[in-house]
């Protein structure tokens, strides 16, 4: 039986279905279900569209996008820390420890104050739904309850989302007064917010999914972290964590446990198909193969690499070793909300991963990977979008049956951003790097993830 | 005799007037004359304040800035290829030659067209006010007429300019729908050029000013270079041109002169005080030693270094020389029309420079430059502000007597762009982060130059 069509969108949509590739779907008419989910993509030429539009007209069920604007997949953002939210663009001059003593521990340990939370979180979805971000993947702070406060907010505002609450259990690594108790606090806590929002998100239309969540192989004790492990091996949930973000961590974990991070996670039980991994430059060829091999998903974060890793996290590789990979902001690693801005980075800093970056030594010596490890905008694209969905396993990131219909409206012709360039250059491709690269978080004018209208400023 | 104010602005302002600090003017008062000219700051804690404020209040002279909004200098813009802004975000994975004979060269072209010059300029113009540019240093087409045109839209629209035509006579290096017809017009065409230029400058009060702008030596003859260099030497005029900004570039002057770029350009009487430098990564100890001593300018340009250096231009380097060093956005070799985005690129590029990029490497081996290499959001706002205004030896850039009041109005309380931070991390330090970092153009409500109010977004 097939579906009944509640709503259609009839536009011009850009996505990228495959990796390198995307695809313009001009003039066309998207046929959405009461489960928010895409029943089918009725292309520009198909005879028998006019007769659709007439009808889902005469019913009052169509949603035109309108002259000059473009629907895009919602982003799918696998890596942000909520509480860090008022952290954002501060103190990245700071080394990493200064930057956690300083800013991030006593900033996270605010979010008991469960006023103060839902006050920081609603703005922080907000934000992010404001520029075009449908799924996202948190980092709640080492508190239970404003981590699941933070689902029923997302639940609430129509995001999809991931959320976890971090765990931090080892007194030697983490502030008195901003650590969980104890090994079982934190486990036991961890299956609670598993429960919890394993509830939030039944009664979600978009879906609301735990995440096991220890920060990183520092700041936990061994037995945390076979905790953790047993837990996503009984209750098959997903898994968050940093991995190989810089050498620092890379050399804390080898001296530790004899292995690097990837094995020790692996060996805690904490690295399988639901598991996603931030960061990963330091990961090498051989310990990629093994991410591959159990399909984890690593969550690239541009920006955050130049901060606080030394180094560009090789991409092109990562794919060529078939393993999924998404984009995230990584809030506050990176100071930016926006997907956009990360997708920008992401190709500029594969530039200079490909080419090394001191003019002083001769090409061949300057450190770069060379040939193949350009990220191009349309590949970051991907990672945006169907990257982050594939890494999660979820029916998002493009306009295809039996996804979900998660749409952002971009306008190229708002005042003081036209991305409409002067009729010169207008192939599809140029449309879709312009929005890419140019717009701003006003271009987006309408969100919907899961059928619901999510974001609307043209309401304003 | 003390000029006579004729406006005076209350509220709290940042600016840089020495690299590596800022200062905070919380709750102060400055006072401009009729020419748009800086007569006084009155601090906060002056006790002759509360009756100057009441006294222009009563006069009607008084703008407020007003609860959550914050001054800051109008950034200058040093390197901007003005007929190539509707090719901003295109082709960005092209390598030069393509981007320039696909892309560059037709668009280029197009600028004999008075009418369409007219819109792209005029659009490019209220963009780069639109985020905050009161001065920017343009390069034209080859097109005498339409660069004439653009100094005339800059003087309409009240930004401070620094306008040339573009020069590229070689045939062997152009194609012959689009170079200047010899040596001798071009010279020709360019001492017009200034002649017409100063005229507009003359009659305007904020100041524009003709560049000679030899697109760079491989699109030129000698004896066009030597022409252009004689035009510099009995004009004085401003110039521009890039140097040393690949390695292909790098080589081919080398083996055409048996020297380098800088002194090739040097050698024909180029390189004086008022030259302007664009990109410079290839630019050696000894080269950056002779640019010190003729007290040139280098343009930064930190997203163009990323998709056509092959490596990362070394801020620090030069200014410890004593080099001159301001910011470019380089439309269109950078995407973006903002010197928000290109002062944050300019930290991430530098943090890249100082470790390399590749994580398989041992650190010392990566090919970074290593330590005092960064270059901090602080320096960079320095950069965009005071360092440009020092690169073009004219008063602006910073909020002190003197100098022209040139300000754009930041609101922190913008819907979808809150940069309050929730009361948390409120230093004048995180204010002025959080404003570097975050603000998109929407948060940019009102831009005044030399005085005038030349965009106000709160009337729309
Ligand atoms: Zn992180
Ligand atoms: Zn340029």
């Amino acid at each position: 039986m097939s579906k009944e069509v509640k709503s259609a969108y009839y536009g011009s949509f850009f996505h990228a279905p495959v990796y390198g590739e995307f695809e313009y779907l001009e003039d066309a008419l998207i046929e959405v279900d009461g489960d928010g989910v895409i029943v089918r993509v009725v292309t520009g030429d198909d005879p028998c569209k006019s007769d659709l539009l007439e009808a889902y007209r005469n019913r009052g069920m169509l949603v035109e996008l309108g002259e000059g604007r473009f629907g895009l997949p919602g982003f799918v953002d696998i890596h942000v820390h909520a509480p860090q939210w008022p952290q954002a663009a501060l103190a990245l001059d700071e080394p990493l420890y200064l930057w956690l003593e300083q800013r991030t521990f006593p900033l996270e340990s605010k979010f008991s104050d469960m006023e103060f939370a839902r006050r920081v979180y609603g703005d922080l979805v907000d934000a992010l739904l404001a520029r075009g971000s449908t799924t996202t993947v948190y980092l709640g702070s080492a508190h239970l309850e404003s981590s699941i406060e933070l689902a029923a907010i997302c639940a609430e505002k129509g995001q999809r989302a991931l959320v976890g609450k971090t765990v931090m259990d080892d007194p030697a690594a983490n502030p008195e007064y901003y650590r969980d108790a104890s090994p079982a606090q934190a486990v036991g806590d961890t299956a609670t917010l598993i429960k919890e929002v394993e509830a939030i998100g039944r009664a979600s239309k978009q879906g609301i999914w735990p995440v096991i969540t220890p920060r990183f192989i520092p700041s936990c004790t061994d037995e945390v972290l076979r905790g953790l492990g047993d837990l996503a091996a009984s209750t098959g949930a997903y898994v968050q964590t940093h991995c190989n973000e810089g050498q620092w961590e890379h050399d804390v974990v080898l001296e530790r446990f004899g292995k690097t991070d990837p094995y020790a996670l692996r060996d805690f039980g904490l690295v399988n198909e639901r598991t996603i991994m931030a960061h990963c430059p330091y990961v090498t060829e051989k310990e990629g193969e093994m991410f591959a091999e159990l399909g984890v998903a690593i969550a690239h974060c541009p920006m955050a690499n130049s901060y606080f890793s030394s180094a560009v996290a090789p991409v092109q590789r990562f794919r060529k070793q078939g393993i999924h990979v998404g984009l995230g902001t990584d809030i506050s690693g990176g100071y930016s909300p926006s997907m956009y801005e990360n997708i920008r980075q992401a190709v500029l800093v594969s530039r200079l991963l490909e080419t090394g970056v001191n003019a002083m030594l001769p090409p061949d010596e300057r450190g770069g990977l060379g040939e193949g490890t350009r990220v191009s905008i349309v590949e970051s694209f991907w990672l945006a979008t169907t990257g982050g969905a594939e890494a999660l396993g979820l029916p998002t990131g493009t306009f295809e049956p039996g996804r979900a219909f998660d749409m952002q409206v971009v306008d190229t012709k708002r005042p003081d951003c036209d991305l409409t360039g002067f009729g010169v250059f207008d192939a599809p491709i140029d449309r879709l790097a312009r929005i890419l690269y140019l717009s701003t978080p006003d271009n987006v004018r309408k969100v919907y993830a899961q059928g619901r209208l999510v974001c609307d400023k043209d309401a304003r």
